[in-house]
């Protein structure tokens, strides 16, 4: 059966070195399980569905209209559906990611880093 | 809004002590983020909805009818709806679960460690 795999995830974050590409590494029901590489600034976007960060390593910093929410190693957010959202890493961020199948990585906006179909390792 | 926060799963994980018995840390679309630690064995069953082990802490083996799955930290397995399946920790392990809202921890099969409102912290 395709998905009964244990998935080692720093072995699958050590296949790709590019940032704001997620990577599919697994299916649950209907959300894919992702792993990224962030630096540097993401845009402001929002979702259709909650969207999970799950910080591997490193920091992260989720900016939202009203504050910024910060994100250490072995912390996770969840942003809700509809609320608008830009990531930014001052330095290299590895993050585990649960969101809709159909989730694109920009939410509402299409820009050069819209990621229409995603890598599965 | 209720769900926005960042959630440390060591702060969690640290607030209880008893095995088998998951926490609600977060709300994820329809389905619950839940921290547990096991130790020893748990039982045979299965869910109706995928459902995700991820190892923080220790080692984790999964027992299927036709083989055993060993995780470490930092690695994760998807149970396929419908497989029926053994957790079972030799030393204490904390796991990342995620699963539909409504799935029990037995699934299948109602016992003594069936927890039919899990807390939430």
């Amino acid at each position: 059966m395709e998905s009964l795999k244990v998935v080692n995830l720093k072995e699958k974050l050590a296949l790709f070195h590019d940032y704001w590409a997620p990577r599919i590494v697994g299916d649950l029901n209907q959300d894919y399980i992702k792993v990224a590489k962030f630096k540097g600034e993401f845009i402001w976007h929002s979702h259709e569905e909650d969207e999970l960060f799950f910080v591997l390593k490193g920091n992260l910093c989720i900016h939202l209209r009203d504050q910024d929410l910060h994100l250490r190693e072995g912390e996770f957010l969840v942003i809700p559906k509809g609320v608008e959202h830009k990531p930014y890493a001052k330095e290299e961020a590895h993050v585990l990611l649960i969101e809709p199948k159909n989730t694109l990585n920009t939410g509402n906006v299409e820009e050069k880093r819209t990621l229409k179909n995603p890598q599965r390792l």
